[in-house]
């Protein structure tokens, strides 16, 4: 008999694996050695183990960290800056102003804290869009958060690279910097099909399929976008992209509000990804996306909280109850987007959005460790009839104990191991004078 | 001069006083003797006060605690039963034979750990309906939380008191019983007109009249209430209650989701208060009040979770994060219900809609000592542009540090000073094996 071991034992909790058949174990343990899982199973058979390290999980839930389809991390810094106001008043007079002001020490400020803010909220995987993404991979790399990362291109001159020339030379910069980190993958990201002419749509493409890697855009998020497309292009977003030949696999296409049937199907047909960021567009009044419908489509969406300034945090679990309960009401059938859809969006198949379905989102011997811990002993957790209803309805951002990612444990009983809080929050405290003006 | 002293100074935050000028002292303090609000002011102002005991609020927000104007304390024991449902399946397959399993134990056990939940999230004041409801009063009052407590009122005999006369009788002694009480009053609570006969509400609004004390009903929560009661009556719910003569200025409506316009003038008209409970009606696909429009016609309107079963939580940060959100994307409107509305609604308007708004919900020299700490030293809450903002966007029951109800302090440093947490979670869980069945 070869004795077995594991590096690291998460174990003594009900273990939700989020594989093809949801399967759950109660009094489960998952078995860690360097950056994979390697054994999952009731915790009772680890019992002649060799481990290294065990992280007790209290009787909770052990599960999937979450994963956040679309951000744009380093807006911490304008967290509450602007609320309530329409959205070309709050972007041209109050988030624009500010974002003027950025430079990527700034930026790397309010990634970090946004990292920071996602570990204690069990979120273990984010992909971004901003400018100085470099600093943002960076910042992630230091908290030790996996993420998809992406300069965002624009017509116009950005604060970070100028002439839009540079921005494909410095994404091409990235990749090739960051092409054999375990954590980090770097995107190809133009930010909109009316912020990005034709050419550069058909650039940005032909860049992601040449280096295989995400293409990750901001699609239909307005019904204005949609009205403004159609009298320039004829085709509606989505179609407008199929002409350019930009839909493809690799597609993540954020947002996805205002679709109609035919928008509908060449997603399908071209097995773009969307990821769904309700409270963002709820919040900015943008209108609902049509999830049950793409769902009943068989398109794979994602879940996403977007910039925190018009949100106002980073708590998936927030987002995925504000979720499930919007498009009750918006369809008027309880029964759609319930809880093990929504904890799926939010684990393997916000996965599957980003390229990553292989490698994490669900527990699965040989996939990376990337889990949080539940505290399920409290009063707003209790009683305990079926785990899933209670991440989904009842449990917050707060009660997540601990989270490893790829096999590192960079968080317990509530401590952040990669970053310093405190600092974190000075350093974005110390500019807000700055953006304030 | 006279030496001045308090026996508690809540001191060290930005203080939300709530007022009628909403006025927001920084560095401020509270001084509290007894029951009530001595002072407020500048936390330097108080430097030479003789203070019995001070409770830092480290740099946070002092406010008026949160207001639940509608819920169903001890459905706690069903919290997670069954989501995800139809209404009817929900009711009649779940939540009706559980329910049956009651006793008044059982519902003191849910309705304690519902005062632990609300506590721990910053609530001080909740209205509630349900059955045994002087076991739910005495939680409250052991809890030390404000509330206001009614045996729920129908046609069909009543686990609890069997024949609605004996409800009647019921709800009398309770009211004879705790009239001299700080802490908790006692209303009548008719369920609603669709289980309730004509007679049923007309005897329940003369006995609300005759002791003065508020009347509650849920109203026109559901469609397919609306429809029957107009094959029934020929009338809307609201007008088949003006009908009988029972709107006024005391009556709670909770629900209020399908409103005509004449329904709304009939509201205002009456100066009858409205509960809203967004959570609740998005879950079970109710439909969406028309809160805009209330407001905009004058009508108080608090808010409320419902029971945790159809929520499923009791925190009223995340109800007021979700009510913001969802009539900005219903309305297509992002500056309606902006964040000083929503404080408003959870808190001074809460209390109005009680008929506690002389004694509560707003922090004023003279009312009731009512109030919370929030800890705002935290990465979601971080930087702080505007502290109203942060309580409705980004903070959560969890950010509650400290709560002081009618001056006592019932939670510091999130622990209980009242309940013991870990036993109210274990009566609740021995009884779940029961509910299942
Ligand atoms: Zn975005
Ligand atoms: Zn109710």
């Amino acid at each position: 008999m070869t004795i077995q071991s594991a590096e690291l034992l998460v174990t003594n909790g009900t273990v939700l694996t989020l594989n093809d058949r949801d399967e759950r174990i109660e009094n489960g343990a998952v078995a860690i050695t360097g950056e994979e899982i390697v054994a999952l199973g009731r915790a009772d058979g680890f019992s002649d183990w060799q481990v290294g390290r065990t992280l007790d999980a209290g009787g909770g839930i052990i599960m999937p960290g979450l994963i956040n389809t679309h951000t744009h991390a380093a807006m911490t810094c304008f967290r509450g800056l602007a609320d309530d106001l329409h959205l070309m008043t709050w972007l041209n007079d109050h988030i624009f102003p500010a974002e003027a002001k950025l430079d990527r020490e700034k930026v790397c400020a309010g990634a970090l804290l946004a990292c920071a803010e996602m570990i204690l909220s069990g979120t273990t995987c984010f992909c971004d869009m901003y400018l100085f993404e470099e600093a943002v991979a960076e910042a992630a790399k230091h908290a030790g958060m996996r993420a998809v990362v992406g300069e965002v291109l624009y017509d116009f001159p950005s604060p970070n690279y100028g002439p839009v020339e540079q921005g494909f030379a410095y994404t091409e910069a990235l990749i090739s910097r960051w092409q054999a980190d375990p954590l980090i993958t770097i995107a190809v990201e133009p930010h909109s099909p009316y912020l990005c002419a034709p050419d550069l749509l058909c650039r940005a493409a032909d860049l992601a399929r040449r280096y295989e890697v995400p293409l990750v855009i901001h699609l239909s998020e307005t019904e204005n976008e949609v009205r403004q497309m159609v009298e320039k292009y004829g085709h509606s977003p989505v179609a407008h992209l199929a002409e350019l030949d930009v839909l493809c696999a690799n597609l993540l296409a954020c947002h996805c509000v205002h679709l109609d049937d035919h928008d509908i199907t060449l997603l399908r047909q071209f097995d773009v990804k969307v990821s769904h960021n309700p409270e963002s567009n709820m919040k900015l009044a943008s209108g609902i996306a049509p999830v049950p419908q793409l769902l009943d489509a068989g398109i794979c969406v994602g879940l996403g909280t977007d910039g925190c300034s018009s949100n106002n945090d980073l708590d998936l679990f927030g987002e995925m109850d504000m979720a499930a309960k919007l498009h009750k009401v918006a369809t008027a059938d309880p029964t759609v987007m319930d809880a093990r859809t929504m904890l799926r969006m939010c684990t393997i198949e916000g996965a599957r959005a980003l390229g990553l379905g292989k490698i994490t989102g669900s527990l699965e011997p040989g996939k990376r460790a990337d889990l949080i811990v539940i505290d399920t002993d409290k009063p707003h957790l209790t009683p305990m009839y079926r785990p899933e209803s209670h991440l989904v309805y009842a449990a917050r951002g707060s009660d997540v104990t601990a989270s490893v990612i790829n096999g590192r444990v960079v968080m317990a009983d509530r401590s952040l191991m990669t970053i310093d809080v405190e600092k974190a929050m000075r350093a974005v405290r110390r500019i807000t004078a700055e953006i304030r003006g």
